[in-house]
């Protein structure tokens, strides 16, 4: 008989989603703040949400991100014959992550929802059928893409292959990259910055962007930084949603003028990523950042990270 | 005063273009057959064509890519100052490659041509300046793309992250990469290929090509050589080149029956490729290739070759 940890403290990270020329295929979790998520069991049947994590997300298990991917988890923990030890999970989310910020929030708490919950269920799930239980969360309350989950679940910069079947790639991650991630003072609501995206795209700049997903994962491979800075060339998204974002063209411009190798829209944005080769210039483009949002009067919240290599971690309590 | 060279024999392999998902952007030079240029001081000025290497093909030196190609080398050797040793070149060309085959036949007698007269000038022109006189010939005679001179010139397989500038990766080459290349008695112009090419393209199927892409290079530098199969999935250029190659269906079928790793059309076809990941493998997959482009009535020429590593190579006979 399985023994059951009595609760399950899961924390996954932020995420750049869209990394670049990478819509929908190239993500990468970054260090720092993470949403967590305990799950525990209880006698209320399914799962239940103690706490939402933010006044403005829902308690209906049905429409909390953590809560859809851990009633995923546990509808295949018990279809693959677990007996678990109460009626009902109950879930406590602490949400870290900006709303609507283009950081990978939604993913992360999806994440942690389905890892605690995993853990608690005695770890049944794979890989693969955790990342499919984040996907059924992603696709309710943000969209059906693996960009964001998967770097939060597996740490690192994730190149997504496929989603049907799923096949991700973890990529190399060169030593000495840093990211600075500028969050101006606005919403930007996913299913917003989508509508924007053109529905067809020239071939010409189908065939630019391909390219430079693959140089990208090349400049990983080898750690040529700077061939990394000239491929984040976004010729889709970006100039598609910078119009939305007042103050992006600014921050990025001041972005590369203090050095950054490259930038772009995180995820949908708002938030404005930038790479560095070295943790000076980070903080150089950082205050950079800050300074060109606050020129349009726009309050901004930057802070320097690095690639978060491990991914969602867990603390067990038997 | 440099000592110029008589003569100068310079050979360039035969590429895969358009490496399955990599239209435009993804080349693999290949060992085996090439085209061959001899380049040698002669009293006429200018560049001249002593023989063009196939009855089919023009002495007239404007519209030879190997006169092409070795004209924009010694222009640009000339403004650089070289005082040449007599009025002009001749050009022997000795080719191997099938016409209109999509083996980069083009570009291999640029890559000769030019690599052949930089020899004989006293090499004073750097790689990009190479590609440069090279993409003035592949213009003219076939499109303004990299895809096939970059390998042809560099050897290995080649991305091309940008046209303008140049830049070119040479990404890594796993060991244990075989290469099948089965060319159907038929000659497929390039612009007739080009022609059914959609002008646009769906946003789903743009980012799909554009992971896989990014799926190869991962590939290739990992030595995953089933990701690199899986990744071979173009829905750009294969479903619309696939009904003017009679037999490519039925020769890609064989080639997976017969355990290939992946499959498509080399460059604007008809030549088909097909990848695997040891001899034997690839030694059946050219023999069902052959046997199902005969079952089509459709005679067949196939080889067995590897990733050529090398690209141009120049003997110099001072």
């Amino acid at each position: 008989m399985t023994d059951f940890p009595k609760h399950v403290r899961a924390v996954a990270p932020a995420s750049i989603g869209n990394l670049g020329p990478g819509l929908d295929v190239l993500g990468c979790a970054v260090t720092g703040a993470g949403d967590a998520v305990m799950a525990e069991w209880c006698d209320a049947p399914g799962v239940v949400v103690r706490d939402p994590g933010h006044p403005e997300l829902p308690a209906d298990p049905a429409l909390h991100a953590s809560a859809i991917a851990a009633t995923a988890v546990l509808r295949q923990a018990l279809g693959g014959g677990m007996r678990p030890p109460a009626s009902g999970i109950a879930l406590t989310v602490r949400k870290e992550l900006p709303l609507s910020a283009g950081q990978g929030g939604s993913a992360a708490s999806a994440v942690a929802g389905a890892v605690a919950t995993n853990a608690l269920c005695g770890s049944p799930l794979p890989t693969e059928a955790l990342l499919d239980a984040c996907l059924v969360a992603e696709s309710t309350v943000a969209g059906r893409h693996l960009d964001n989950l998967a770097p939060s679940l597996l740490g690192g910069i994730c190149l997504v292959r496929s989603m049907d079947p799923i096949d991700v790639v973890r990529l190399s991650v060169p030593e000495g990259l840093y990211i600075v991630l500028a969050h101006p003072a606005q919403r930007l609501r996913t299913a917003e910055a989508r509508a924007v995206l053109p529905g067809m795209i020239d071939r010409a700049t189908a065939l630019h962007q391909a390219a430079q997903v693959g140089a990208i994962v090349a400049a990983l491979a080898s750690g040529d930084l700077a061939l990394l800075g000239r491929a984040i060339d976004d010729r889709i998204a970006e100039p598609a949603r910078a119009p939305l974002i007042p103050g992006f063209r600014e921050a990025k411009a001041a972005a590369l003028t203090a050095g950054a190798l490259g930038a772009s829209i995180s995820g949908a944005g708002p938030t404005t990523f930038a790479l560095a080769g070295e943790l000076a210039c980070a903080q150089a483009v950082a205050a950079a950042m800050e300074a060109a949002f606050a020129s349009r009067a726009i309050t901004s919240s930057v802070r320097v990270c690095e690639v978060d290599r491990v991914g969602a971690r867990v603390e067990v309590d038997p």
